[in-house]
């Protein structure tokens, strides 16, 4: 291969429909940046839905508005196919092989997993949930991707997608790469009340919400529980609205932080200045969503062109990896 | 459906090879027997063996070896396709997706797995050894089977597969109907040593065999450890080659019998006699094994059609299922 060659990025989401900005943060912003100097292939992953969730009613609508919102927010399809887990065969069949190379042992000291069992108080463990790891490994490597941008939180599942790879490699023949991590730039966005930013907190700001949604979205928010009156002094280290303004109002951050210091600037106006900032940064996507919002049928064909380009990425190395285990 | 539509039977095994007289006894006879009465599909689970061994070389060979053995002993594969279940995607997705509908907990309860474990001297259990059952969950339920013939050993395993199956039509739609056990009549042909008849074991008659070999192997045979001399009377019960003459010289069995007990028979004699009523049952199967260890193409173009029939409803199955899950 040439040395010029662009690297491949696997990068991809579970489909929880419309998307809000600590996606956009923490994900998006990332992949769109990434577009032009890497080859990028990104996963709708709703099997993974499964291990959390039996209930898959809204998966389609949720897989759409989630793909309105990439599109919306710059990733181009043409450069970077989007596809179903699902719809690509591959996928299940790498599992079921790679579910032989690694122990149950191995799976349950994934520190990742002993966090979701204690926050979601899982006293019996699923068999795929514990396989978690296993299946994004299949996803991963189906491309043979070689870097995979991840949170910090996600790390340890990328060194089981490189411990499979490498048992595979000895055990039958050099098939894959083993992946790097690229740990992402931004810390995660927190929700407007601190806490990680969830739609089933109801602490997110949508990147479909107008500048309305936004501004009362905002005027909710957390801001230093010791400036009580207008005219206190505050402390922008510890409050949640500066946070968003280090993200959406880079330029104006330092006189934002000597107003709230001295006390000159009041919350309500702190937060106005944010909602305006953040509502600016989401404006140039609005006409796109509207566009893709419209025209579902066109959403669709994306999606269908996405999953036929990935397949055969897919089917390509399905056949490799016969070929290396001598399956026939 | 009509009421007079046959049954649909789903049975397997694991590609070893050359089938022994154990495997006959234990199943292929029964198969064979079962072919008019039912609808059978016969599965060859390539992926299963990956559960205890990786090094997968010989794979396509053994298959092939099994295929012909179970072509010369009379299955119909026009009747009862043959099929390998790694080249029917089909498997790995509805594995992926019964792995969201069992907990670890109900799989570590597994008896078999127990046995194998201590068996195998396993310290470090594998995550795919211990899905085993719901591979095999999904290799019945991908194609509706309704009975499965099994020995007493693999019955949890099947249970397993109805729990799966209540999970899946309860949580989605009806899709899966409940299958029900068929046990075996035969109790397993135990090999010449006594233990459980195995090539590993070096215990085996194989369907192959001639009789010049089955003479040989026979005269290996443990007999009763108290007949010494060959005019001691020897006890029957305790025989193994009795338990051949059980099965394979029914006709003669009380006059073998008495001449046991009285010392008139001696042990070489009567495996003589054991080796000649064995050979003149496998006769049958000689000439069409040699016809198809001849014709290799031919056995090929069998698998590959009963793959293609197979799929067809391994795929209208998924599609059910899809449909069923709402996913797209």
């Amino acid at each position: 291969m040439s040395e010029n060659r662009k690297k491949r990025i696997l990068s991809g989401m579970r489909p929880t429909g419309k998307m809000h900005l600590g996606n956009y943060v923490g994900a998006l912003e990332n992949w769109v940046k990434l577009q032009n100097e890497y080859e990028n292939l990104h996963l709708i992953a709703d099997y993974h839905v499964l291990t959390t969730k039996l209930d898959t009613k809204e998966i389609l609508t949720n897989t759409m508005e989630m793909l309105i919102d990439w599109l919306a927010v710059g990733i181009d399809p043409v450069k970077s196919p989007v596809f179903r887990q699902s719809k690509i065969k591959e996928h299940s069949e790498l599992h079921l092989i790679f579910s032989m190379l690694v122990t149950t042992a191995r799976l349950e000291r994934n520190p990742t997993l002993k966090e979701q069992v204690k926050d979601l108080n899982i006293d019996s463990l699923i068999y795929g949930h514990l396989g978690y790891p296993v299946l994004q490994a299949a996803d991963i490597l189906i491309y043979k991707g070689e870097i995979v941008p991840v949170g910090e939180d996600q790390a340890p599942h990328v060194e089981i997608t490189r411990e499979i790879a490498r048992k595979f490699n000895t055990t039958y023949d050099e098939v894959f790469p083993i992946p790097k991590t690229k740990l992402t730039n931004f810390a995660r966005l927190p929700g407007l009340d601190r806490n990680k930013m969830s739609k089933s907190l109801g602490n997110t700001i949508l990147i479909s919400d107008n500048s309305e949604d936004i501004r009362k979205k905002m005027m909710k928010a957390i801001t230093d529980p010791e400036k009580i009156r207008r005219n206190d002094p505050g402390r922008p280290e510890v409050c949640l609205v500066n946070t968003y303004h280090k993200k959406f109002n880079e330029n104006k951050i330092e006189e934002i932080n000597s107003g709230c210091k001295s006390g000159e600037l009041g919350c309500v106006d702190c937060k106005k200045m944010c909602a305006t900032a953040i509502s600016e940064q989401l404006a140039p996507f609005t006409e796109k969503r509207q566009y893709y919002s419209d025209n579902r049928d066109e959403v669709m064909d994306i999606l269908l062109d996405g999953e036929k380009r990935a397949a055969k990425i897919a089917k390509s190395t399905m056949e490799q990896v016969r070929k290396a285990m001598s399956l026939g």
